[in-house]
């Protein structure tokens, strides 16, 4: 479910699982474990990219719609795991965001070191509480890092989907591309962080990461239980099912 | 002093002590208790509001003078606990600035989860220490998270007061609109957030202001008896007696 | 090394060690004590100013190339006490950013009240990881409360170089005007603060760069032998004795 193509030092990671690159336990342990192995391997920096016109829809709310208790909680201990690759990488990583990147799609963007976004009509936005879902907490934690505690409560609360040109606006993306030179322009951020003393950028890049990586120090099995919970909720269980319905009939 | 008009689910709390809506004991306790009990009676969400030109002037100086040391602790026990009310709120709340909200009136907007602000030459702003007064901490606090730590520092310490286009600017304030369409878009703010699923949205929403709680959880006796006690410095004392003598004149 | 010009109660400290205004031991400990002298003679606000077209170019690196590790270590602990004594400050402190300021430069600025940069092509900016060194995690906090914690580690790990305008654009600098009002403009700054009732203005001031503050009442030993063990890598060796002969061979 990941493609590895290596541009020199830089490891590029292709999230390919088709059609929307929707994120289930298999696809997010995949991408931790290439995550965590990269710098073993001899990459210094890695860029996450997704397929043309998808970067990730997110959570595969029809799949997850059929697992029971012990599987949910499964599943979200296995983004926070991801989450905490992500931001404790020792490498920097660089989202190449090929094109929709909404809910799931957004969260995996907003742990990595830069952003680079798609000219054009993409959907970008943490828009869970929109499917019923609350926003994790280490998640409003990572975007509150980005773009400030009020913006960061406005975007979540009300579960804004944006354009990508909106999304750089409020600070949720960095750049903003044509989407044929994404990945491009990723690889070239990377090779321009590796161009430089390498001790000293890695020591500041870890101070400056400190408090992202803070997050994943303490003990998040409490917040992990009550998120899973918050799956099973009546009102969420209803908007999900009719979220899941919309796709099946979309796809149909 | 705080009239109840209820636009559905929302219920608007329009402050009412003519001619400037002047913060004294009686008003900031109606206020606290109005804004304390809306749940209860069903509302779903809250707006204050304030007269047409005139959100709120701030503390009532002229009758804070006559006031004797015990009395003008309780003014801002008082008004700590209004605010901890705002910041705790289980129910969101979007203040519709109908006019000039210097000082005081700008500290009760900026507890508030979203602020509309009415085009034209209205004075908003924290000018505390233009009347002599250091600016609370707690009011520092929900101040930072609104602009970052160097603008609030900047508008704190010159106390700058400044027009809706430029509080929104700097981020004081979130929307601009008519004079007369303030309240009604504040409304329309409350209803997009309670169209969401609420129990998504609850959980978000607390811990998106769970820093601006927090400030209300430590013991604030020490710091309140400082604030108090800033009133009678005599450099205090004698701003506020020429700022007295002004308003005044100015009714005369 | 210093320049002292008394401007009523506006103190300009001038640094004067031609021909860049590189910081040694002797400048960082002299201005350090003429910061902590002023509120003793008189002086209720103070600017710091440069050379004309050189505010200061950084630490001396050829200068401490010629060091052994105590001398080294004394230097890294001459900028901490430095910087304490800036960010600890009673008055406040303008930086009159009258030229170039690479990375040192840089540093002063940033634990300032408020910065004033001039018109035209100059080099500001946290550098540090281009010369091979890691930015002092002090700094890389003073920075974060400045420009928020993304923009920050942007900034510090690619060590971005910029124009005066763009500093003011990304937050690093709060005022541009042009190079002969740089000084004036600071004055100015400051009067406006002092015309203050100051009482009012010091406690409101002190509450909001408390978090600074707070940043020099831990114990920093660990992480000033941390930075001083960094100048002694081998990377860093080699990138400061490339820089070293660069400057050396511009003099000639």
């Amino acid at each position: 479910m990941i493609l590895t193509v290596d541009h020199g030092a830089v490891r590029e990671l292709q999230l390919n699982r088709p059609p929307a690159n929707a994120l289930n336990w298999e696809l997010m342990t995949e991408l931790k474990h290439a995550v965590d192995n990269a710098p073993a391997d001899g990459a210094r920096a890695i860029v996450i990219s997704g397929r043309p016109g998808m970067f990730s829809a997110g959570l595969d709310i029809p799949l997850l719609l059929t697992l029971d208790r012990n599987r949910i909680m499964d599943v979200w201990r296995c983004l926070y795991s991801l989450l905490g690759s992500l931001a404790c990488s020792p490498i920097p990583i660089c989202a190449a965001v090929t094109g929709h990147a909404p809910a799931g799609g957004t969260v995996l963007m907003i742990f990595c070191d830069w952003r680079i976004v798609p000219q054009g009509e993409w959907k970008i936005g943490l828009s869970e509480v929109q499917v019923g879902l609350p926003l994790p907490p280490v998640v409003f934690l990572a975007l509150r890092r980005l773009v400030g505690p009020h913006r960061a409560q406005q975007l979540a609360t009300l579960g804004l989907l944006m354009s990508s040109a909106e999304a750089v606006q409020v600070g949720l993306a960095d750049e903003i591309v044509p989407p044929e030179q994404v990945v491009s322009c990723a690889v070239q951020w990377c090779e321009k962080l590796l161009a430089l003393p390498q001790k000293a950028v890695s020591f500041t890049r870890r101070e400056a990461r400190a408090d992202l990586a803070a997050i994943f120090r303490d003990d998040l099995d409490t917040e992990i239980a009550e998120i899973a919970a918050a799956w099973w909720e009546p009102e969420a269980q209803s908007v999900l099912h009719r979220v899941a319905e919309r796709l099946t009939k979309r796809k149909a």
